[in-house]
């Protein structure tokens, strides 16, 4: 069964590379060689070409990897070939953001319905989506809508997600600063924005120890 | 000399302890051991304690930790004691949220100036910040600006990051979903929007074969 003996680690680094092969394969670039993958992702050669060889031996020795081939592959992998549909909920001003990111689409996703509380935004048409009164999520159910992207303050976000697990969602991105609970067949991926800049002082004092 | 032997994924968690405690104290809680504190963040209560040893014996067997030290010691850790101005560069969708995201005054982060290259935009003010040209950010050298948020297109990322250190920029919050290159002294920590969610098909699907 596929899936089930690939490291964690190695799913988190295939977007990576599958975002770099990306750009490559934009600049005409018919093969990749996971020396040259490397370099743009600041990962070894040899940790690329083991998460690679997980999924078969697809690369040439001398000229590499063949970019189209790659790119399917690991949308293949990741199941990015498949147009997924969302529902945002939390239209602040992150979550207008979200409505309007552009790049939700590479990965083949469409936010197509949005929820908020604040009666003021209820109503409102952004990017194609009207703004829906967040007591309404309930009535989601059995719409087939398996993704669910969390927006709101950290503290709403547990009562969201529990009323996104009842309307059939299984899929969560989270981007409130909470971390939280959800059935064990639902997935969280966890957002917090401010969160890697708590990193940044840090580690920029110990570099600039190290200058000296 | 602190910093030197504490893991990079010591130091990535912290930031996590530091927001679940913050929600705690705000609850008047007084005392936290690692065994609540490890229900709230989702890691294994030895690991926490493993983590907080690093940085001196404060906890108390029986009582746990005083939640109001414990903030001050891993806001010390962190330096997150200190305000730190910082610069954006690129207030498109994302770049407009960001200058609007009130979760960076949590970590002391006020953004103090901002630059854009579109026409239309600059000249506005946005949450007290005037938006400038880009062409302008050559200038900010020597003002004491140690701090830069990168929210531009993949392709205008490096050149911006170039530009930002050379002003005297060593911090990067990178917003582009591009790996991007820096000297060695120079901090960059990147936050792709859209790059998690590329995991999630994957995730759920492997969830939903074992459920059956």
């Amino acid at each position: 069964m596929r899936g089930a003996k690939i490291p964690h680690e190695t799913i988190r680094r295939l977007p990576l590379y599958w975002r770099a092969v990306n750009f490559i394969s934009a600049e005409n670039h018919a093969h990749i060689n996971s020396k040259v993958l490397a370099d743009v992702v600041h990962i070894n050669p040899w940790q690329i070409r083991k998460d690679l060889s997980y999924f078969g031996t697809f690369g040439t020795r001398d000229i590499g990897y063949d970019t189209k081939k790659l790119l399917q592959k690991i949308s293949d992998i990741l199941r990015l070939n498949i147009n997924q549909k969302a529902i945002l909920v939390g239209v602040g001003n992150l979550g207008m953001a979200l409505l309007k990111y552009s790049r939700f689409k590479s990965y083949r996703l469409d936010i197509v319905a949005a929820f908020e509380k604040q009666r003021q935004k209820i109503g409102k048409t952004i990017n194609g989506v009207i703004v829906e009164d967040v007591s309404k999520l309930n009535e989601l159910k059995g719409r087939g809508y398996y993704i669910g992207i969390i927006a709101v303050p950290a503290v709403a976000a547990q009562d969201i997600l529990k009323r996104l697990v009842y309307s059939g969602v299984y899929g969560i991105l989270n981007f409130a600063p909470v971390v939280l609970e959800a059935p064990k067949n639902v997935t969280i991926i966890n957002i917090d924005i401010a969160l890697g800049l708590a990193r940044m002082p840090y580690h920029m004092s110990v570099k600039q120890m190290e200058k000296r």
